[in-house]
């Protein structure tokens, strides 16, 4: 049944968002020991996976509410992908934003034809505001992580990766490596790897476990996230509906540290010849690092590609000693 | 007939190279005001469309004769393609490689398991040294542009191209843009787009314009190279099978400089999300400029991407002014 939901988004989204590519990188699977499967979702409509659970999300409504509009509230990804889909749809979109927001991150939701609107630095004071959004327009809330239809639809990449393995080898997965910010992208895989043996990983920066430490707990833990070049991967906590889904059927989480995810990020580009941010490179890193049991096929998803060029640059002169791949 | 050998060749090639994958990036469309259709070569096997040929060439050869090796001369990815089919078909590879070769190409080639000659800084004298080495070995010369099997291998990455816009589009390139050395890219191309209205043109660095030049003379002309920064456009001639399969088909022949090739590459890298090498980007920089006749759907091949990190850097910080992708 939850792969089937998983299905069912696919085929809603299709033609909507890109079935990105699965990469392989004969240069990282040596350096990593396993046979590595990239799902490349930087390459994905507005750089991330995002735009998966958000056209799915938007599609999903019915037309009469739908035209009412739409709101969120993000400080990243989450609203260019939301834009994305009201854009294509043809109805309003609100989204509410930090005041202290880069100026280019604005003017992507901008340039989707959205109507950002400031509110605060917190995510609390955002969705406080993406709540009065909603009051005043009739739009309907698309939340960033913890919806279903969202989890659905970030779970439609781990339903291609896996279609992808099994048509190159008749075979599946033994592992799946999974970034972590509020949960979206690894429920979503939990359930499209539903009734198969993978054993899937959630990974998050150091400090910023809240998935790992909600899973040693047995409950929901808020964790003020400490600074990390992952600022995909900084909510405070993993969602309800996500932490349900992912605490019966996740092998671990691990933790990884900027330079691990700036080395990988910089292996991903002078190998696998694809630019991801910090956040994208969080799943090669633990899997360098090496994963419990030894698995032999391994999936990494590649969660999104926007990143600052001179953060760019900074990592290319730090970490960059190698070149070439096959 | 011209296409049926391509198919051929693509099915000879079939799961010993990769199909690359066909992004699309619609910020990309906006700067150049048509649909881009990319053909990612620079996500292929060893970093670039080489594999391709080299893969054909030596695969089609009788087993018998594949048994006492290959030989090639080359001072770029050309080398490490035959190095790779050789590998996979275990056989000997023997590459004729100048003296003053950068050690990371020397040791890619060894690491592919191929024995690397030293001769001399010029094609001539690698070429020479191929031949002395045939001699010796029996084996079997794999030319790094001026051969059929070559030409049609190559022309594989544009029929994935055709088939991807087909099944996406239901109908063809108005136009595909395609970078020049020695002509086993462009060559294969206009084999693979026969019988289709496609105009196809070629790309050639600031210089080394070498079948410009041939195409404005109806003969093939010797163009001692300028410096550039796509090392892989410099052969002084274009092939002798390359020019007359070429010079029938090509809708014209352009040429860009460094800097609009740097511009491209930053701009694939940030916003498309992929790495390709100087050369791999001027196909892009050529499109940039604008085709004659406003051609709405455009292919571009992006060759390959091996690049060394520092001149990378250095593009990076030349051309970064602006981010994000939709």
């Amino acid at each position: 049944v939850d792969v089937q939901a998983v299905r069912a988004a696919a085929a809603r989204i299709e033609g909507r968002v890109w079935r990105t590519p699965t990469l392989r990188c004969p240069a990282l699977d040596a350096l990593c020991g396993a046979e590595l499967w990239l799902k490349a979702e930087n390459l994905q409509r507005i750089g991330a996976f995002k735009a998966r659970g958000a056209m799915h999300a938007v599609g999903k409504l019915d037309a009469a509410v739908r035209a009412r509009g739409v709101v969120t509230y993000s400080s990243g990804n989450h609203g260019q992908a939301v834009a994305l889909a009201a854009r294509d749809y043809r109805v309003p979109a609100f989204v509410a934003m930090p005041v202290d927001a880069p100026p280019v991150k604005l003017s992507a939701v901008r340039a989707l034809g959205a109507e950002v609107v400031l509110a605060g630095t917190t995510s609390a004071e955002r969705r406080d505001e993406a709540l009065r959004l909603r009051e005043g327009t009739g739009a309907t809330i698309i939340e960033p992580f913890d919806q279903l239809e969202i989890i659905e639809g970030q779970g439609t990449a781990t339903l291609e990766l896996l279609d992808d393995v099994r048509a190159a080898t008749g075979g599946g997965l033994d592992a799946l490596v999974v970034p972590v910010g509020g949960g979206g992208l690894i429920a979503g895989a939990c359930l499209a790897c539903s009734g198969t043996p993978t054993r899937i990983w959630a990974v998050e920066p150091q400090g910023c476990d809240a998935m790992g430490q909600s899973l040693a707990r047995g409950e929901r833990v808020m964790v003020p996230p400490a600074p990390t070049l992952a600022d995909g991967l900084k909510p405070v906590q993993v969602g309800e509906l996500n932490f349900a889904i992912a605490r019966e059927r996740l092998a671990g989480a691990l933790t990884v540290d900027d330079a691990e995810m700036g080395r990988a990020l910089v292996q991903l580009l002078l190998l696998a010849k694809v630019l991801v941010e910090p956040s994208g490179a969080a799943a090669l890193a633990a899997a360098l690092r090496g994963l419990d049991g030894k698995p032999r096929r391994v999936g990494v998803i590649l969660s999104g590609g926007n990143l600052e060029p001179s953060l760019l640059a900074t990592l290319l002169s730090t970490h960059a000693t190698t070149r070439a791949g096959q």
